[in-house]
């Protein structure tokens, strides 16, 4: 099954209670499609970078498979650059800088060597270019995916609506699920988001795991506590760009094989807490993965009585 | 299986985004008794209350098998008081009013018709209180679970480092574990706080569910995502209650039952978190904890192909 992923690419600068890192590679989709990279042969990438970014790093994508001809490269413009500090709960963060570059004009073009289109992740990016996209796909995908966050809440909440009507999973944290429903209950605030358009809502809830819902079930995933967790950057693309990828290499749709592919996100994501930058998901080795895959089973694995 | 409890019997005035209730019943040791009260014919109780509690409440109890020789009552004094204000994040709350009263100058007596002690629940209290009760049990319980708070790691730490020594469990929230153990890793700061006595601990972490861990292992338990959160007040005592009540129900400490131990507390609190007060311990039907039992298999239940 084919997969487009749109999304940043981009330089991070990132500071967290166990390191500091001045210049790395990171963006939406370059954790999306490198995650993916392990379930599809393909993923297509639009995206825009300056010159600056680095020719070995695309190199190292194409090596994964991951198509680029919608990753428009300005000349003499430079990458997208954030710049973050995270606080001693690594579950929240405070941006330093964000600089848009290339950014600031993007117009999204999806090549026509990109369709037909069977699935789609929109990374978190303005809800315009979202919805740019979307209108570029002549046959509606089998399967979108949107992730998004407060941002786009606060300033363009009526665009982002008009995208919610046109995805079938959103994935967001509690926080985000929160304010978009204005609902405490997670319930109550995941009924609310399904009815403005998505038929399944993620929430991703950082070292405490992700709720997968639908109108009548809901699935919870642990997040594996972490020896080692040096810093979260990407860990919810990487979620996405799992989940996407699992999904589109069955082509199974069920709620059953959704839960799968939420365990297998998660199980990614926790590579990318192991290292600054998308580093980790480089190179991971089959084995490596199943283990880890492994200990999310065992993590919640118990057997029950009921009480007499 | 003989089982004690001590902890506070008090009265709570609680405020929540979602109601305010000024007085009701409440205190560690009500929620740990009521809890494992399904679990167990008979559990002891070690307190102390002025004799404004309410008579009718303490019949209801002993209607619940909750013994009550272990509980003074104190002519002329007041019962302990905890006022109380939650955040719009059920998770943190200010402390508004605490009255001592009774439990200013509370010496807890062990009486012996409640020996001897097979399986033995400190709630959340002054650690110069539970090791009283535990000093005045002269054969060491077959289990000891500990109860307490970030307070007594501030006020009286050496004290609870010594009840530490002499347990089997401790239970705490992530905040407090990474205070204690002085280290954010929760896995890191499970083994720190492992060398400092308990065999095992449990990392309650209100709606993002229970971590429990051993030296080798660990086991996560989820939260049920409540449609009605009213109030969480109690929701950590009824989940040692449960978790305790079950394992003396079976008499089985092996990690796989210790692993339903914790599903069961989850459960049990599930409950709690759906009224003030400890109303919804009063009258359970078995049925309907089953039938919530059920619930935490399924948030849980998935199966997975490892990748190819």
């Amino acid at each position: 099954m084919s997969l487009i992923a749109v999304g940043t690419v981009a330089f991070d600068a990132i500071e967290t209670p166990f390191g500091k890192i001045d210049k790395v590679v990171g963006g939406a989709a370059t954790y999306i499609t490198l995650a993916a990279s392990y379930f599809v042969k393909t993923s297509r990438l639009i995206s825009v970078v300056g010159d600056d970014f680095p020719s070995a790093f695309l190199n190292e994508m194409s090596h994964r498979g991951i198509a680029q001809e919608g990753l428009q490269i300005k000349a003499g413009e430079k990458s997208f650059f954030w710049s973050g500090k995270y606080h001693y709960d690594l579950n929240s963060r405070d941006t330093l800088i964000t600089d848009l570059n290339v950014l600031a004009d993007f117009k999204p073009i999806v090549p026509n060597s990109y369709l037909p289109c069977d699935f789609l992740m929109l990374g978190n990016l303005d809800p315009g270019v979202q919805l740019e996209v979307i209108n570029q796909i002549p046959v509606r995908p089998r399967f979108v995916v949107l992730d998004t966050m407060n941002f786009w809440m606060d300033v363009a909440l009526d665009k982002l609506k008009e995208v919610l009507l046109k995805v079938d999973v959103l994935t967001i944290n509690d926080e985000e699920a929160r304010q978009l429903a204005q609902e405490y209950s997670l319930v109550k605030a995941a009924a609310k988001i399904m009815a403005m358009g998505p038929k399944y809502l993620i929430i991703k809830k950082g070292e405490h795991g992700a709720l997968l819902f639908d109108k009548d079930q809901v699935f919870f995933a642990p997040a594996l506590p972490l020896e080692e967790v040096v810093d979260p950057t990407g860990a919810g693309d990487t979620f996405a760009g799992g989940f996407i990828g699992y999904l589109a290499h069955t082509g199974d749709l069920s709620f059953e094989n959704m839960k799968r592919a939420v365990i297998i996100g998660s199980a990614m994501a926790s590579f990318t807490c192991e290292a600054f930058g998308p580093e980790r998901l480089m190179n991971l080795k089959t084995e490596e993965i199943d283990t880890r895959i492994q200990r999310f089973v065992d993590l919640v694995d118990f057997d029950i009585l009921l009480i007499e």
